[in-house]
Parts: C-alpha cells; structure tokens; sequence
C-alpha cells in the first residue's frame, strides 16, 4: 500500500477512500460525499451537515470582523442544507478558543452567529468549548427537507440544463466568502415548485464542483464559457470556475423545466439570486468539457482542494 | 462592561453568558447546559451533542495511538448521549488535519472511531476535512432518547442519593482518559429500570461536575469522602474529585429507588461498572459540602476548566 500524505492523496482522494470504508448504516439514505447526510426517512427526511472553519486557512483574524467569523462557520453549514433541499433547524457548535482571547471579540463572534441564526430560523442548541492555539469553529446543523426527499448531487441525466445562482469568482476579494447569503430562499423555491434533479452548493469553485456532481450522477458536462456569470472580482472565466467559496448553488432541471423556470416570474424578486443557464448535462463518455465560444473545447479547469494537491 | 480574556472568565463563566444570550428555540427543551440539546419532542426526544478534541489539549501525538484519538472522539459524545439517557444514532465528523499526516495515520484514526460506532450501533453519516497546524476532531452526534424523555442535570432534589459509576481520579495516568468505555448499557439499565432523576457524564471531575448538577437542579449535597470509589491510579480522594475525564455517569435516585437499585441483581454484570452510592441531595442552603470520616466538613475541591481558570 502507498502511504501518502494528505497533501499528495487531496481530499478528494481522501473522501474517496472514506466512503469505500465506511458502509452507510440502517436508516442512513445518503451517507459520507453529499452536502449533509440524510439520515431518517419519514414525511420528511432529517438532515445532519457539519463544516469546520479554522483560522489562517478560512478567515484571518486581522482581515474579518468576529461578527464575520461567527457568522461564516455558521453559514456554510446553512448553505450545504440549502443545497440539499432542506431547512435548517438546530445547530450546536464547538470552539477551539485560545486563551488570550477577549470575551468582547467571543461575543461579537456569537452576535454574527446568532443573527443569521435568527435570520434563517436556526436555534443554536449547544456546544463546546475549549482551549486552543488558533481559533476553530465547527459547526453541526440539522434540517429537514421541503420535499418529501432531500436533493442529492446524483440525480443529474443527459439533457439536463445546468444552472448557477449569483456571481462566480473573486470571493475573497469582494469579501463575498465571508459574507455571502445561503441561497434559501431559492434552494426551497427550487425543490417546491420546479422539482429540481441534483443540487450542490458551489464551495470549491464550478470546475471543481461540477466534477463532483458528474461523478455522482454518472454523466458528462459541457459548460458553455460565454454563459459563465463572471463576478466583477474575478479577472476572467478560468477565476470564475476556480476561486472557491461562491457558496452559489449548482442544480440541474430537465428541458422543460428549465424553461419553465426561466420565465417564471417569481424568480425575479429583486432580493433573489439571478438563476443562469450555463450548460448541459450529457452522456458520460464525453466528460466534462468547457466550451468556448468559437465552438473549441477544453478540459474543465479545476478547483480548490482543501490539502492543496491538484484535482 | 469589564473584558476579561477567557483564561480569566473560565468556561463556566463563558458558558453562563451564552446561556443568557441565547434563547432556546421552537421545539427546543433543553439547550446550552447540559450534556446534549433535546431538540423535538415525540413518543421519543432527539438529541444532539458536538464535543472537539485537539491535539496538545486533549492528547499528544507522541503518547496516543492514531485508533486511541479517533476513538476518543466518538467516545466523548457517546458518553454524552449515555448521561441524557439517550441511544447514539448518527454522527459527523469535522477533522483539522496537518498536510505532512500520512494517509496510513489517518485510516487507524478512522478505525479506531469505526470500531468503536460499530460496537454502539453508532453510523457515521458524514464529514468535513481541512488543512490544519494541529490535529482537531470535533465529531457531532444526534441520538435519541431511551424513555419517553432525555434525563436532564436539573431534576435532582433533596432527599435523593447521589451514586456515580466506576472509579475515578487518575484517568490520564491510567490511560483510561482514552480507552473508556461509554456507560451506555449502565445509562439505558437506569433509565428503563429504575428512573434515574438527573444525570451527567463525569468529564472535568466530580467536584466541578456535581457543582453543576446542583447548580441546575437548585439543591445542594453532602458527598462522604469515603464513600468515594479512588481508582487505582489516583492518589487520593482530592485527586478523585478533580482529576477530569474520567467519563462515569453521575446521577441521582430518590431513596426507594436507590435501594432497589443496590439490591438489583441485573445491575451487578461482570462487564458491567459498579454503582456507588457516594452522598446525599440536600437543600440549596446547606452548599455543596465532603464529609470526612470524622464527621468535618469541607468545601468541595473544584474541578478542571477548560480554560484554566479556578472554579
């Protein structure tokens, strides 16, 4: 067996091997490599997400606000129920706190906390705390469906229109990975009244995002690089599908559907996120191209990976 | 507003504020306080517990095995669920993880953490993984409660007698810190047969920990020094008290039901921990007092804080 470090395996190859070892459960519909993990079956599904956020790879403490801190540990939990066609509901959240650090800043981070908690109908149920050299925040969230079924990342089929919310690219830039909406609203409209077919929210950038839902589906993309929503952070297409946390959501709707979507009316409330159609869903064999606007093709560029080895 | 650094505010302290900053939710029963949330109400309760382990804080690298760390951080919230009387279902795994760590290190992480979910029918439903300077397990835990309702640390009351399973003090010697077993057939045994009255796992020690209990209860209680089961590897009945991670259970019964508990049979299993009564709830006014064998009283010794400030 090849021993390599975290570095040279990515987490992708990490996820991989995981999902390999550890056999879903009883009552467990969707397990390890999703958004959250779908964990009881009933008139609605019950969701359990969690995501860590650790000082000096997600946030600097000189360049973000506590509040923004808090705020984003929570957030990107929010965004993963989105993803998943849930609400969210109850949260509890582990701290990594060094000792030196003021009870003011804790409290500011809390107050971001608790405001988008209010703000999306999230109770933070509990916690732990404890001391550490640099500030970690894990959060855990549960949720539950709007549909009878959560929305996975594996239901995408040939002939599927591809869809982005917002902007891409240029998030730590403009700050947006600190302070974006957890697309909700949409994520609910979504499921309620198209009948979305997969979903995923966008964290490590559309090349590498789209990649992961192909690979669940089993199918092939091709993006249509003119039709890219390009953020005016991002210098050019190639940063747009690469610069990581969009917190976007990624969904696909057969044809109809998708036309559907696109002239209804309550899609365009001025607080919504625009939903753009930036590809199509084909068969696996011809993988997942980008294509540019003099008709060539190129492989997808990738994304971020979080032990930083190429994806 | 005075602005003390954690060090100096103490868990507690912290933990206090946050309790009076956050308002329990909708369909909340129990939130920040106690060993897990209880976050819905039905013919059985939900619940929820998150517990972070870091690396230099809660083990070394040097002196665990990779099995050892990863079971330890199931184990911590599966001792929480057993304290609320509560059956562990479902876990997520958020893990800091240092790019230079093989990939060999991180499967007995994984398998330490998967032996121990099998043997507690515990699924491990999903995660996150992210670069980190140290190694960090922070593991969130859903479960659901054995009876009708969790058991909470506030339904202590005067009269009832306070027992604690196993032994305690010198966990971290002993090694015990790492290799304990959740008292989980010991939790569901009492709450199924003999309606245990409050309950909380033991994890900064007896002396913190049943200040907390009666602190939540709004009773006090005389424990008997030497009535106080010392393992082993503990020096002496102070070193018992506030030694620290010891995971027993700590719970109370009122009178009748605490001698049919020592009568019990079933309770006397060869695997099973032993139940010792150790002292008595009494009213709020007469404090938290240790009987010595002559009949002097002293003020409980204080337990571990998190932060490292005196309790």
């Amino acid at each position: 067996m090849t021993d390599r470090t975290l570095e040279e395996l990515g987490e992708f190859g990490w996820i991989g091997t995981l999902r390999r070892r550890l056999r879903a459960g009883v009552g467990v519909r969707v397990g390890i490599g999703d958004d959250a993990a779908v964990v009881r079956a009933g008139r609605r599904e019950i969701l359990l997400a969690t995501d860590m956020i650790l000082e000096d790879r997600h946030f600097k403490r000189a360049e973000a606000e506590p509040e923004e801190i808090g705020r984003k540990a929570l957030a990107v939990n929010i965004s993963d129920m989105a993803a998943m066609g849930a609400r969210p509901t109850y949260a509890v959240v582990a701290l990594g706190l060094p000792a030196r650090l003021r009870e003011s800043y804790l409290r500011r981070v809390y107050a971001g906390m608790e405001r988008l908690a209010r703000q999306t109908g999230v109770s933070i149920v509990g916690g732990d705390t404890n001391r550490s050299d640099k500030l970690v925040l894990s959060v855990a969230l549960m949720g539950e469906s709007y549909g009878p079924r959560a929305v996975t990342r594996s239901g995408a089929r040939p002939g599927d229109v591809i869809f982005v919310t917002g902007q891409l690219g240029g998030s730590y830039r403009s700050r947006k990975h600190l302070n974006f909406t957890p697309r909700l609203k949409e994520a609910r409209y979504l499921v309620e009244k198209h009948g979305v077919r997969a979903m995923m929210d966008l964290s490590d950038g559309l090349g590498s995002d789209l990649r992961r839902l192909c690979q669940e589906s089993g199918v092939g993309a091709r993006v249509s690089a003119s039709a890219i929503p390009v953020s005016e952070q991002a210098k050019d297409v190639r940063e747009a599908l690469t610069d990581g946390e969009d917190f976007e959501l990624l969904f696909t709707l057969p044809p109809r559907r998708a036309a559907r979507l696109t002239l209804d009316a309550r899609a365009r409330g001025a607080d919504w996120a625009p939903f753009h159609p930036v590809g199509r869903i084909v068969d696996r064999k011809y993988g997942l191209r980008l294509v540019r606007s003099d008709g060539s093709m190129e492989p997808m560029p990738g994304g971020y990976d979080h032990f930083g080895g190429g994806s």
